[in-house]
């Protein structure tokens, strides 16, 4: 079944010590999109600006992605900026120019309004909200968040979450939003708020699937190099969103293979500059690095007889 | 089979955001033996000054912990003394007095010198190299090392490598050894000097085994309150050892159930000061703890049939 995805679409300018990258395809839902676009059927509601290289979203139409929500809109599109130290593990932002994407107001085009699956990429709650006043009864709605919108649209924010089954953030936002510093206590306040399933990425270390009364962790595949981190997180939630969408069972069972395919897709998405890898990966490498996944925690707790 | 551990024995005070004790049990081979000693039998060989409560170790000695390799000098013990801040991550030393450590220098009583399992706990490497000299044809050699040595005795140390089966350290020590931030490369680089095993600790964040044809991980156990971080590094080489000391079985599987055990022994340290809780845990609980792990990471790669 397919998947809504409202968030952002932008370039990105990147500086890894690897190598630089300049206004290349960015953004929430882009990653989002490359990524699920592997499982199912995504349609991307976002706006740029009239100088967006939109010729260059072919190559994600040419995987199914529906672009008939994008807007185009007079002004510069969404830019950031941003530069990578030896380590990888966070971004120095340079720039962020917000542009067309700082009066965006979703609108969902009438045939996207029933989408089964809806993922909240990281907007502001308020727009959030919003996209659900708008969509009809679906089977499960995600959100994701970050740390400025956690100080900033609090209150939206708490209500949101009283109207999401899931949400993914990652271990710093949650620890912002909850004031927990242990992981399992902030999962449990963020359940007590109302969604079913939070996920809480750890980049490299890996992600938790909390539920009122389980747990699941899948490690970040582990890799012997990683050339830019941007959109990991965003590749994440595409690669477990769209497992779900594709498979259309909630089972706790299934919701941990998604997890498992997201931090697959993550693991892709770090391979290249921007949504490269993702346009090249195929179903047997996805395959093949989800048995590996396994592979890596399997163990049995007894000597066999 | 029993395990040799030759490794500090000391007097640790500790101020944590929950509570601060004083001069209690510490040292690395005090934390690994209380760990090791739910899983085999161990030996310690150390020292510590004639101030040192010694009447405290009859709960180890209880637990089959011999002693006699245990030196009692003139002078002070061993003490440290650090606090941990609100999340816990990492200690903040305030004292160090190596005491009557600082002149250590290990003796290996005679009947220990056939031990079939020896830990060289994080010592200066000559030292580490001078126990190598007195054991007999151990069935596994494993240390554990810190970024002081890494400084300090880097020739030492990389003559170590060459005579060790098993490495223990954590992810910083692993990068700052190898010069490799990455881990994966960082495990080869250590691989390509000796050891057959890497053990790469990462706290809160779990452990991978490296070989040169697999890798292994196992998260740690996700607790909703950890008290004190002390010793939970050495906790884990206690569990990891000592099972595969009980078992004698060096297979690829039955590392793996190693370092669960090794997981689960360290989660077990952390909640409480000093070897309190490796005192009061049961075989139950440890074995409760290993299923919890296990149902932790469990994901069916397919729809079941």
């Amino acid at each position: 079944m397919s998947v809504l995805v409202v968030g952002s679409v932008a370039l990105d300018s990147v500086e890894t010590p690897f190598g630089k990258a300049d206004d290349v395809l960015g953004g929430s839902a882009t990653f989002f999109s490359a990524s699920a676009s592997h499982l199912t059927q995504v349609s991307v509601v976002g706006v740029v600006g009239n100088d967006y290289p939109v010729a260059q979203l072919d190559q994600l139409k040419k995987r199914g992605v529906d672009f008939s929500g994008l807007e185009q809109a007079d002004g510069p599109s969404f830019r950031w900026r941003g530069r990578y130290s030896h380590d990888l593990n966070s971004a120095e932002t340079l720039e962020t120019h917000l542009g067309v994407f700082s009066h965006f107001s979703p609108k969902i085009p009438e045939k996207l309004r029933s989408s089964p699956y809806v993922f909240l990429a990281n907007i502001d709650p308020r727009l959030q909200l919003d996209v659900l006043e708008q969509v009809k009864d679906p089977k499960l709605v995600a959100c994701d968040t970050m740390n400025f919108w956690i100080q900033s649209r609090r209150p939206e924010l708490l209500k949101l979450l009283e109207r999401v089954d899931l949400v993914t953030l990652n271990d710093g936002e949650a620890r912002q939003l909850t004031e927990k510093s242990n992981l399992v206590q902030a999962a449990q306040w963020i359940l007590s708020r109302g969604p079913k399933h939070v996920l809480i990425k750890k980049g490299e270390h890996g992600a938790f699937m909390f539920t009122r009364d389980s747990v699941f962790f899948a490690p970040a595949f582990p890799l012997e190099s990683v050339f830019d981190p941007t959109g990991a997180g965003d590749s994440f939630a595409g690669g477990f969103i769209g497992y779900i969408a594709k498979t259309g069972d909630l089972s706790e069972a299934n919701m941990r293979r998604a997890v498992v395919h997201g931090s697959v897709m993550g693991s892709f998405a770090v391979e290249k500059f921007s949504i490269e890898r993702l346009m090249t990966v195929t179903k047997a490498e996805i395959d093949q690095r989800v048995k590996q996944l396994r592979r890596l925690v399997t163990f049995e707790e007894e000597l066999p007889a």
